[in-house]
């Protein structure tokens, strides 16, 4: 997606150890303009899937999945939780994320009411890097006994192993913006050419 | 606001220690129509105010914020976060939030880029109880210079002082829906009327 390459390009930037700094317009400040633009382009690329959930988690994902539920007909949003809270009842899905950020596993939920084997469901997510959180909720997806209809990301680092672990197990993976490089030198980066 | 009264009355589940779960519409689950419609509601309420940027907390207030911006104009929405991460620079406004449900301080961040002082702030959220949270999102701005133009909350527990601290400090308030009383046993629950 052009837009958000090129929005990468001019207000991302790149740190040691292969992190992209997007908070100024993708996770901590956040431009909803751009988000109704890539839930558009979502929802074109998945329309032909019956989606009836879309299915993110805390905290990142919460804004672009809502922003894109209008594109897919004000269908529910539900977002994962990453820690046991007193507001939730026992009766829920659980699996567990290892972080590479944090160096630890955490804890991820979804409340079985919310996930179950009627839903058709799609997961959205700001990153894709490693793929831990996406197989995550697609492990809930499975304890629900609900469809996975694809995972969209705005940014997944093709440089790592999670996109195409996803790809090879047959899900519908769409990624706006794939950086198959980045220099930290310079802040160049470089993206794969994904003109869908 | 009757809708989202209505809503409560209809989905919400009083559990003992005044816990409101509302989690199957706003805070787990999210109906996008009705965010939609609680924006609106917002954009009514503060229509006299000139508000450049929404400001909020991970993690339900985030869906809350990005659907209302629309409302304002797409106005940029930052959400503080809730701990300390390496994808962020050292440069940030901080403070300490009492949580009452983990019984434990935990500290909120926001970069200093994206909140100067320059910027009028409308603060969204779910829910205001003790309004630690509020009180801590509006120390933020202040360190920033920036200004207050409001607070908005979608449900507000009135029977805790939250709510009125604000009030009595000056601050506009527009909670949706003030709940003044809960029944455990009956699950009725009592708003104040507060036809805005």
């Amino acid at each position: 997606m052009k837009e958000l390459e090129d929005r990468i390009r001019r207000d991302g930037i790149v740190r040691a150890g292969d992190v992209l700094k997007v908070d100024s317009f993708l996770n901590h400040q956040i431009d909803v303009r751009l988000f109704n633009d890539m839930g558009a382009e979502w929802a074109r690329l998945f329309k032909d899937r019956h989606i009836t959930k879309i299915l993110t988690i805390e905290a990142s994902g919460i804004g672009i999945a809502v922003i894109a539920a209008q594109h897919f007909g004000n269908i529910p949003v539900v977002f994962a939780k990453k820690t046991e809270s007193i507001n939730l009842d026992g009766e829920q899905w659980t699996t567990k994320v290892y972080s590479f950020t944090h160096k630890a596993y955490y804890t991820v939920i979804v409340a079985k009411r919310f996930l179950t084997a009627d839903d058709h469901v799609l997961i959205l997510d700001d990153f894709l890097a490693n793929g831990a959180a996406s197989s995550g909720l697609i492990d809930l997806c499975h304890q629900a006994g609900a469809t996975v209809e694809g995972v969209g990301v705005a940014i997944e680092k093709g440089f790592q192993h999670g996109g195409d672990d996803l790809r090879r197990a047959g899900i519908e993976l769409h990624s706006l913006a794939i950086v198959d490089a980045m220099d930290e030198n310079t802040g160049a980066i470089t993206f794969r050419d994904n003109d869908e």
